[in-house]
């Protein structure tokens, strides 16, 4: 079972998750291992995967079968679950029953309790959120609001982290593409840290922090990278690596899950195109794409605003970050911004340059089909 | 010039470095570009680093040339430099002038006032920690102790952060084995949490935390990899990283720098042997080893205990760790250890199995060479 570790010297919590792998033979997993696998997010292989939670595009009568455009299942080795034990508890700010190890109780634990899904975008292998049509993106964020939605109502879960990671740098770890869901029992300590930055603003000034920031950031306009009906898209003041971008809605609301249907159509174009943007800029970028919003307990309507923080993994995070907690980015965000601007997806995409980005798409699916070691002719399936 | 700014959501400040790069296109470096390279920390290169601020192992009066055994330079693109700006402020507990942009104060900056340093451990570019001779890891050390007490005594300095990147995942960006040294104006966000979480403890015990989980550890046994006359090494009861190893001095000290002969000697030994024993347990290790002590402006000497942490990147931080700073690991520590101590690196190193090491070497060493393009006979020099 997997089992919640709490660091004395950093009070960070830790899963322990020794379902997944253990020895260090297990760290050898070479490219070839994974050549002419079977892909179990792919049509015909619903039943590699458990049982699905969600499906759109196809009846319901025909759960786990081919036909749907978006679908959510839960992770074949979650990190989090919710038969990891006891976590009824007290209904105290952890979320579960303590344990405690040791003297003075210096090791505390518990149970692992959570939820843990992916959510698997499209029954395209080889797409990706630059390339999703916008409504295949429209079905993936409202898959991911009614999972939100229906996950909200267990009282053993406190918080909802999304979360898409692309690339290997990225750490997916399977590349059909994907996001994932995780639950968890405690808030986790970025999200308290958040919180509490956003509830100093709020105390000193009246106003929301992120209201704030939108404002000054369409004021000042040299980290913006678009503005959208409902959407900031900028590169943060401070950004900790190079070329990171929020999406900020320019309303203020505290959670993702409240999100209205012009908001989510919005929030898809904006998704498609800044991605787009990005994968036109670079030759290959991994990244991880990021829910920011508030916890299930707690009241922070007034000052928590929900966003999306794009982290490209073009730097490594190494000694210094780790040991710090702070980062060094070599691009100024004034320059990511800029750049990031000149790449005019709209006008790539749906316009005067079809050809252009027919080629673009075939060179990125033929670089990644060699990756993986797969003949040119496998391509056209 | 650099900057130092903070984010008003997380807190947490970022160096924005322009000088090491910019755009896009700077991030394309194909490891061509490094194929048969000249390497600045190799004999004879001295002229392409900046001065020497230490050697050992040569005369001082012909500094900048060959036949040292440890050298210490300035980084060439440093990310803090003490020419950054006006750094001498008011004392208090930020290291420099503040400014602030926006409304409200939204957003702080600073000079980014630091030192910025490299030490080549060895003029064996294909050398490691796990391969130095026991006089190269104590001159290693003696070296980071000397120019820790040198900068200790600059009042625009806070806190030094010592750290090794080793392996391209590990953030290395240059091959030659060496060690950084970071020196910055704010005590970092990291070391402010564990000294809070020591003081916490001290507080409500009377005692080190880190002398109680020496204690423990020892007690509980299952975790400990060595123990050596002064040094505990073990895996962390919630290891945040498969692998991830602790070495902690057994009798209480609170600075890195105030390090014994006795104490030296012995940890230059248990350096060696740990590294590799991760050596012979992975084919390829990225890491990275980073140094935690105690900051220059305050006395934490009653409770702070300064320690290693060697960090293992044999799992990719992403999308759920930095949205979270929750880990999931792989791999239970009693486990990691296990398989830690079956490694015995001392028996291979030093007794019976002389042609096993020499052909562990040689394969290391080729494996390495071909990364990097060169020819077999390259390897003679």
């Amino acid at each position: 079972m997997p089992e919640l570790r709490r660091d004395p010297a950093s009070r960070s919590w830790v899963v322990i998750a020794t379902e997944r792998s253990r020895r260090p033979s297990d760290f050898r997993v070479s490219r070839d291992e994974r050549k002419g696998g079977v892909c179990p997010f792919c049509y015909g292989n619903e039943h590699m995967t458990p049982p699905e939670v969600l499906a759109l595009g196809r009846d319901a009568d025909a759960p786990n079968d081919k036909g749907w455009s978006v679908r959510v299942v839960p992770n074949k080795f979650p990190a989090l679950t919710l038969d990891a034990g006891d976590a009824t508890g007290d209904g105290g700010g952890d979320g579960g029953t303590h344990g405690v190890d040791g003297p003075d109780g210096l090791y505390e634990h518990l149970p692992a309790v959570g939820v843990h899904e992916v959510l698997v975008e499209s029954p395209d292998h080889d797409s990706t959120f630059g390339t999703h049509s916008q409504s295949q993106m429209e079905d993936v964020l409202e898959a991911m609001v009614a999972r939100a939605r229906a996950l909200a109502g267990d009282h053993r879960l406190r918080y909802l982290q999304v979360f898409k990671n692309w690339g290997r740098i990225g750490g997916a770890s399977l590349e059909h593409t994907h996001c994932q869901l995780i639950a968890t029992p405690i808030v986790p300590a970025v999200v308290e840290e958040e919180l509490a930055a956003a509830r100093e603003h709020y105390d000193k000034t009246g106003k929301c922090l992120y209201c704030d920031i939108v404002r000054a950031e369409i004021d000042v306009a040299e980290r913006v990278i678009e503005k959208s009906d409902h959407f900031l898209v900028f590169c943060p003041y401070a950004a900790r690596l190079p070329f990171e971008t929020w999406i900020v809605p320019r309303a203020h609301g505290a959670r993702f899950e409240d999100i209205g249907g012009a908001e989510l159509a919005d929030l898809a174009g904006v998704l498609r195109r800044t991605v787009r943007r990005f994968e036109l800029a670079f030759e290959v970028l991994p990244y991880n794409l990021i829910w920011h919003t508030s916890p299930w307990t707690g009241d922070f309507g007034a000052y928590y605003h929900w966003h999306l923080e794009l982290v490209p993994r073009l730097a490594i995070l190494a000694g210094f970050e780790l040991g710090t907690g702070y980062y060094i980015n070599p691009t100024a965000p004034e320059s990511a911004a800029a750049s990031l601007r000149e790449c005019a997806p709209e006008s790539v995409l749906e316009t005067d340059d079809e050809a252009r980005v027919t080629t673009l798409l075939v060179d990125e699916r033929a670089a990644r089909a060699a990756e993986r070691g797969l003949e040119e002719g496998a391509l056209e399936k």
